[in-house]
């Protein structure tokens, strides 16, 4: 069975491998514009701009792709993100996030995805957060608050979203040390543009900023979302943010 | 053909199991913590919470993935929901009514899901509901006044959207009889969270709750939406849910 | 290298086919229902209804799935639409055109899929749109009108979108001359509906209709949409559609 199952993650990692050689391959042959753009923008000087560093722009990328549950691309960009500065541990707790604010069923493809990559660079469990990790201090003050105002609005409602909301995701989720405040910030406000949800972003756009997130990160985020989220997602977060910006001490 | 088309099928469910049995031994390979989640959270006590049937809850899941297009675990779901007690009937009429409420698409690939488990546990054409069955009795006033408003609303702008919407959903669809209108409401209602679309979650959830569903089962439905379509959506719908149980009669 | 290529492309175009095959005859072992709206309408009476060829029926079916990804039927919608009138040429730029306004993974996926039609078809890279071909005239003061408000509208929050927007979309792919500007609009607005964003329709929609898009081809788009991407999207459009007509002359 373990012999099998080895036999099977090379296998679908040939897989993976002829399909992104075809995928490749294939952009000529259906539009010379196509790889044009690539190969000038979405691949080329779009990751060179300043503003927002590759690393980054290679969180921003995979999250894209996993909240939009894009899995044909998702191989070759957790490749870039990992040789830009992303560490396994950090791919690994994004996925883990988006489970959560991109849906259960995103995460489990990219699960799918990410184990290859893994297997093929020969990143073991030791290299993984693990699963019950020591939690960053829980801030009460501000705990307190976001629990007061979710048990507000959602508490007539749905008394089981409510604990969950607590329980799961802000005493453990958010808390787990593996990837930065600042980035888990930036994985949540780009599920939401990803997925045209503009209620949420206010409070997590400010949650990200109080992070560190800058304002020139803030703009290259969406210039970098537009190519993959499509340019109507964009220009719907785009009013939302700037009134967010606009309330915040320059 | 026959012998080639069986032998397909039986390739194309022996590749689902493979790729489940892959999928489950690549969770601990990529993220030990969203393991420990599905095994804890999402695969355990969510399903014996109360308030929601294990039946209902797969009714749910179901539509979710459905709606969201979310192929890769629709096999495994599918067939919790069978094992819980939902029909093959129900199951099929779920996949048909979300042709039209999440586009044909959607469930254009949940049929190619759908026909392998149901080949593996033997479900013949017998126990799926006929193409023509006698329909439900129509309720004249109150269609009369759905008629009215769609008339109103859309008439002006699109005369096929009108007569499609009236004879092929309300005078036809929703009158098929091997899924119970309080089901089929509640496939509805989920589909409409699970594409972020509030705007007709009024006139749905009070439908769901004239046809029986009950305040305890919305409040859970969302935390099992939560987990399946993401915490933003739920939090998006909660708004509009809540004004709905504030205006109905306690 | 090209021989394995050559392999690798029939292989493929052969898995195509089966899964063609294989989804055609799984709709009646899972949904007798769905197979008999399939024929009677879905496939049949709706193509031929007046107010929409069927030739921009296949422009909206096609660039519905792009925009939704749903890579399951495009090979089929795709064919469709080829044998409706869309040329080849067309095609690749409807994909082209979505990167963007559909987010650039599903152009990738939809370029999978279009170079196995393709290459079934024998269609060269002589029959594909230049990388870099001769532009459509700018409208100056149109573009200068649209440059400014989106300077105003982007520019404090993201210099980056405001340059793209307008270097690399409206002087650029807009302008490209191989999809007519009417229909380049009609992918547009379709993309906008098929992802449920409102916000942009008004600008495009009456952009669309000042390209010559017709009332009545705005009426049966609507009721096209309906079953590809859902009735909710459809409904979700109306008011927006309904308020833009009636601010346009008669």
């Amino acid at each position: 069975m373990k012999l099998f199952s080895t036999a099977l993650a090379s296998l679908s990692l040939m897989a993976t491998s002829v399909v992104q050689a075809d995928r490749a391959s294939s952009l000529p042959r259906v539009s010379p514009a196509l790889e044009r753009y690539a190969q000038d923008t979405v691949l080329g000087e779009l990751w060179k701009r300043p503003g927002l560093s590759p690393r980054d722009r290679g969180i921003v990328t995979v999250a894209a792709l996993v909240a939009r549950n894009q899995t044909t691309e998702m191989a070759m960009y957790f490749q870039r993100a990992l040789d830009n500065g992303v560490t396994p541990a950090e791919l690994s707790e994004i996925i883990t996030h988006l489970a959560f604010y991109a849906g259960w069923g995103n995460a489990m493809g990219a699960v799918a995805v990410a184990a290859d990559v893994y297997a093929a660079r020969k990143i073991g469990a030791d290299q993984l957060p693990p699963a019950r990790p020591e939690l960053l201090p829980l801030d009460e003050a501000a705990e307190a608050q976001r629990a007061a105002r979710v048990e507000q609005d959602a508490g007539p409602v749905s008394a089981g979203v409510v604990q969950y909301t607590g329980d799961l995701l802000f005493k453990d989720l958010w808390l787990r040390p593996a990837l930065a405040p600042r980035d888990r910030s930036l994985v949540t406000v780009t599920a939401l543009i990803a997925a045209g949800q503009v209620a949420q972003i206010p409070y997590h756009l400010n949650r990200a900023m109080d992070s560190g997130l800058t304002r020139a990160e803030v703009s290259e985020t969406l210039t970098q979302l537009a190519f993959h989220v499509g340019w109507p997602n964009v220009f719907t977060a785009i009013p939302v943010v700037k009134a967010v910006l606009e309330k915040r001490p320059a």
